[in-house]
């Protein structure tokens, strides 16, 4: 069965982890949210990328989620004496990554080529394609602070302004290779990624939503018992809806581009519901998650 | 008495500490070679400026004398990874001052109004000037491998090439007050660093020479007991004058520019000779021989 998956950072790339764990590399293309990616310090950033470089290679801290496992802050260190700006934490490690990066886009090199010569190079096999080789920068309307950029908005300002709208600026074609791995794709997975701000980026690009809707498709809830595993989800859904956070909620969202979904226990059955435990809290709960996803998918097919 | 200095890195850095610590801010202004300053990883690198701030700022690795004390190299780790050109080893903490400086210019900011910012921002309160802010490169004619830039030259050939010329290719415009820095001077002082890649570049600068030649100038010599105290220095002279390497090679080379100089006790007088110690182990020794220099271009006024 070949499988495409649509995701944000954290808790879409443990997803992923336990799809690589489980599907052969030929069997499992990735593609991965942009729309948050930044520049800082003149360094090109891709926060959700590198989440899930991090996590699929080994090198990712566990118990955080994010970042590299040793991470040091000695350049930062050196950036504050000189009256730098240090609201967003980049580590020695990391900063290896976006100097990479940014040295190769600078030369000319698209980001889907720079991603995988990067994610080969810290040994991961399965297929991660960026969502878009073009700037698309996902913007949050916010009550009080007006329109800013999502890491503005999620760093520097921790996510306390309210949430009016979320849309995206600037070109949106995909990368290539995205819309043909959905079409080439038996089954969709949407992993428990915030649907405003990792997976509609991804479904906005032109030719993206059509291709996932011609699919099967089973996302696996980001809400367990009523709030986000992870993230500002659990607010963003009722300052956008009105509703409480649920897993229900967020298959409304996805309206009928959803075949299935794979909630907590307990959770309730908005749509086809496969209920088990989506908290991945290792290795082993993240493959297991991802074997009955794809059992749960492949019993839609 | 108000001086101006011209130096390179790590011998003119050394002479630099020990006039701070003898001068006043007001009384002395260092006139620092960046011919030598390329671009690797897309970052501005400023090899002589980042000796001097180190060294004046005591941020320095004492022992090497030049880099960071305490450095880490983790970020090339990460570089070497992705199988990205690791020959020039960039430290974790010195990333942060390339960082800011390369993001700066970007900006538009002048590598003079980075440079002073940074200056203070290490604590340093004499007054430390690029010699230019355009890009000027030092370039090395050899026999072997046709012209190299210094830095190829330098640290990937590791000085082997033999050098048939040194030129410089670029705008020849100097930086916003060298210039007046050295119609101010009471005494011009040429620190002990590599005439044909140190100090030339800034004495090759419009204007430059002149304003040098009409002031009263001492050197201090980088040859001791016919070595260079450290660097490609011996080597340069032989290949590029046919002389064995000397304190009098050296001062033939600056001619009449020169009404002193200062050189080891024992090396001979070319020129009106000042003979003390020129090597400095230690902060003490810098203070002393900036104060022997002192006296002896004081004498010459």
């Amino acid at each position: 069965m070949k499988v495409a998956a649509l995701s944000g950072g954290v808790g879409g790339a443990k997803l992923l982890d336990g799809l690589a764990a489980v599907l052969a590399p030929a069997d499992l293309t990735a593609i991965v949210n942009t729309g948050d990616d930044f520049v800082h310090w003149g360094l090109h950033i891709a926060p959700d990328l590198d989440t899930v470089m991090y996590t699929l290679s080994g090198l990712g801290d566990q118990q955080r989620g994010w970042g590299l496992a040793g991470e040091s802050f000695r350049a930062l260190s050196m950036v504050e004496r000189y009256g730098g700006e240090s609201w967003f934490q980049l580590g020695d490690l990391d900063l290896g990554t976006h100097i990479v990066r940014t040295e190769a886009l600078a030369r000319g090199e698209t980001l889907s080529a720079v991603t995988a010569r990067m994610f080969r190079g810290v040994g991961v096999e399965h297929r991660v394609l960026p969502m878009s080789d073009e700037r698309r920068a996902t913007m949050i309307d916010t009550t009080s602070h007006g329109t800013l950029t999502f890491q503005n908005w999620f760093v520097r300002e921790r996510t306390a302004p309210q949430v009016e709208r979320v849309w995206f600026d600037g070109d949106d074609a995909p990368a290539p290779g995205v819309v043909e791995a959905l079409a080439a794709a038996d089954l969709v997975i949407v992993a428990p990624s915030n649907p405003y701000v990792s997976i509609d980026p991804i479904l906005a690009l032109r030719g993206v939503r059509e291709a996932v809707a011609a699919k099967p498709t089973v996302a696996v809830s980001p809400i367990v018992h009523g709030e986000a595993v992870k993230g500002p989800l659990g607010a963003m859904i009722t300052q956008l809806t009105g509703r409480a956070a649920s897993a229900a909620a967020v298959a409304a969202h996805y309206g009928d581009l959803l075949d299935g979904m794979a909630v907590q226990s307990a959770d309730g059955a908005p749509i086809r519901t496969l209920e088990t435990g989506v908290i991945m809290k290792d290795r082993a709960d993240r493959a297991r998650l991802a074997r009955d996803v794809l059992a749960f998918g492949e019993a839609l097919l």
